[in-house]
């Protein structure tokens, strides 16, 4: 970020960050951490060193950014990570939990006593507390909404009751209200009694006695129109508004398709219950891809890169069993031309070809159409349509790249027939990837799966028996007379 | 988005959206569209009913935001995507440009001639002039810079000489500064004079009279302080600046990490030159993800769903070729051992199974580090522990799933050897797998490259035929004595 050359530049966070991670790295502090519990004499030499390094350290993580300390914990090891969490301020604690990731943040709180976790959580808002509990004790959350008011156990309680790809479970209660009915003016001098803003705040909302929205008011305009003018006349009487109960992906795209900051949520009547902002859009648009690159590759969830080999195990172990599954099955299907194998054993050495560009390619039929479906850009009245366009690619590239492999085998174990076979197995390979490659995330979707679920491992398990069948039928066919 | 139940919430733009999709699809206009052509006497009549359908779509589509025509031409084959395209205002022509995935954006202005290009591209301002330029003919952009006044023109220049990730070309100009020797009530009459503010404008810069950014003011703290204050008393010293040439995703996490909406950017004398905003940082992280998902498969960039046949076969064509040789190298492989499958047809059937499985691990493993890669969590000091850590997991889920299929393979082809070979292949393929998914990603990036560029074929590759060769080679040495 702003480099030591740019001296004229005012010190920003990120200026404090790399002076922390510098520190890190400079004094090996991680290294010392780690090596703390040898023993000797040595050690207590370099241990009162030590002491003065993790007392600079903890002055300077005390200056960061919560979000930096955040990032810090997150691209420690276990240990070094537990370390630094306790040399961070208590009362720091709460805004911290509620930066690092899901994975990091389960190694957080099992480091902290319920006295800890109650100080930290009591720190929070409603929506924040909505975001921990799940991961909190029960005992723990149960007497965080005993020292809740009414508003604000409400307020968590609705929060905690939508599912997490629901907007009510992103939005918060951030919210300045304002009536229609008064001049720029009396809202000018209201928001100056009010001490602070909540974050994001670029729009306020116009409700009327009941809680009703009718409108928005933009801080912009509210800042270059006439104090003397009337709220209703200035208003945008048709915001972007959004449901508790709405799909949040819909809400995200919403957001890019109209470069929102904050926008209002209305209940089914209408009235604003609460707001979301672009802040927590930027995370789920963040979460969504991320979850979709993962579930090509069949990884369950996010995996904390130093998780315990047990936790990696059981993410990666479903899909992992599926495809061993899979692999079998594919290896019965070789097995069932065993003689034909016997007799020409070039078909051996040919058939994993035939296979493999078979994945491959239905790989990126697949990874185009789970995009396509992210960004809804496929209708039902499009699929066809798609379809033919895939078959067509595939076709030219089965003919092209089979012929090229075909000449190779032809001339590399001298039988034209040969290669004519590996030239058709090819492009049917091909084919049958294309036409699966769109399949599978269109029957994924309409089963209300995740279309990248897995895609990759069942595109492979596809070509893989298929490309075997082909082969091998095509050569036993043809070539065994 | 906000449904019909919502009576009472004021109609957004969501809910045009929704009218005109429905529109499409319930008047099958696209359909109607694509057989415009087919002559006869029942065309006439049906083009009469069309050529209303098309009057009320044009009335309709002219009410969407541009973001949502966009979204609609996105949506849309060639051939229909045109015909929309020539129903849209010509004044709207370059905001919808601007909206566009590149993919489609192309089409489009293939569509347009010189003319309808400079009336378009008229309208923008320097940053959106500069997004456009590379796609523009030639001639059109000399035409452009020709009508532009001084600073325009050097902003353009400007914004054109950084690379696509850098800050400089993501930054734009509409800032508002200010003096800091001011009061807060100046400041408030100031933005009144200016009529409108940018969009995103969620603070004020502060400057010297030499453009040196002194800090900057937010509008939160302008409308909750008193107005008498001045300007230096209530601004922020230390805000998070970035510099023109700084790596845009860089700038991208620090937006996600401080939770900023628009941010300064200066020169390496501090001086402000212009500013980053939320809305294109959320572009960046989506092309972001995307550019990972498209390039671990291959993909060589976006491509356009409908787009021809001929596009999608170079998009795809690069990483096939890659694949087809590693494919051959791998049936090279094989051919070494071709007496020996000759001898045990079964080593036939079971080797994809170690290739295979081997494959969709190291997919896994590269997964995970080309994320990690993506939000810094990988020094040079972590990777040592995190190599061990995905060693350990292939150990064992090779000994277990190397197991359970090797006892399989004892019981079916009724050696115990044969199964013990199994085992040993299976385990050694996955560790190899491990080892270079940590190392392949890790290597692209030390060379400069993305980590996640064809990274599903390398894996695949090295899995292919180091399985391959293992299990043929251990199969040889223990089973052909």
């Amino acid at each position: 970020m702003t480099e030591t050359e740019a001296k004229k530049a005012p010190e920003g966070p990120q200026d404090r960050l790399a002076q922390v991670v510098d520190l890190l790295q400079r004094h090996k502090l991680i290294e010392d951490l780690t090596h703390r519990q040898e023993g000797g004499h040595q050690a207590l030499v370099e241990s009162l060193v030590h002491r003065q390094n993790l007392a600079e350290l903890q002055r300077k993580l005390n200056e960061l950014h919560p979000a930096d300390v955040a990032r810090i914990l997150e691209a420690l090891p276990f240990e070094e990570r537990l370390t630094i969490w306790q040399l961070v301020k208590a009362e720091r604690d709460g805004d911290i939990l509620l930066e690092v990731s899901d994975a990091v943040r389960e190694t957080l709180i099992a480091d902290m006593d319920d006295h800890e976790l109650l100080a930290a959580a009591k720190e929070m808002n409603a929506d924040e507390l909505a975001d921990l509990a799940p991961e909190l004790p029960r005992d723990v959350v149960h007497e965080l909404m005993e020292s809740l008011d009414g508003q604000q156990r409400e307020r968590v309680r609705s929060a905690l009751s939508y599912d997490s790809d629901q907007v009510g479970a992103l939005m918060n209660f951030g919210m300045v209200t304002i009536r229609e009915d008064v001049s720029l003016e009396v809202v000018l001098r209201y928001l100056r009694r009010l001490k602070e803003l909540p974050g994001h705040t670029d729009k306020l909302f116009v409700v009327d006695y009941d809680g009703v929205l009718k409108g928005v008011l933009p801080i912009k305009r509210l800042l270059v129109n006439d104090p003397e003018k009337q709220v209703s006349d200035v208003m945008a009487s048709d915001p972007v508004t959004f449901h508790p109960d709405e799909d949040a992906y819909e809400a995200a795209q919403a957001f890019e398709r109209y470069d929102l900051v904050s926008s209002p949520v209305v209940d089914k009547n209408g009235k604003l219950i609460g707001r979301l902002t672009i802040d927590e859009i930027v995370d789920l648009i963040r979460e969504e891809s991320e979850s979709e690159v993962l579930n090509m590759a069949g990884l369950r969830e996010e995996e904390d890169i130093f998780a315990s080999v047990w936790r990696s195990l059981r993410n990666r172990w479903a899909w992992l069993a599926i495809n061993l599954v899979t692999a079998f099955a594919a290896s019965r299907v070789i097995g069932l031309f065993g003689d034909a194998i016997e007799r020409l054993v070039a078909l051996a050495a040919l058939m994993p070809i035939v296979a493999g560009i078979g994945g491959n390619s239905g790989n990126q039929t697949i990874t185009m159409i789970v995009r396509a479906m992210a960004l809804d850009q496929l209708g039902s009245g499009n699929t066809l349509r798609l379809l033919r366009k895939e078959l067509g690619v595939s076709l030219i590239n089965g003919l092209i790249w089979g012929g090229v492999i075909g000449v190779v085998a032809w001339l590399l174990y001298d039988s034209w027939k040969l290669g004519a076979v590996m030239v058709a197995a090819m492009t049917l390979n091909l084919l049958l990837a294309a036409f699966m490659g769109v399949l599978i995330p269109m029957t994924l979707a309409k089963l209300g799966k995740d279309p990248a679920m897995g895609a990759s491992v069942m595109i492979t398990a596809v070509t893989d028996s298929g490309g075997f069948l082909i082969f091998l039928g095509l050569a036993t066919f043809f070539l065994m007379g």
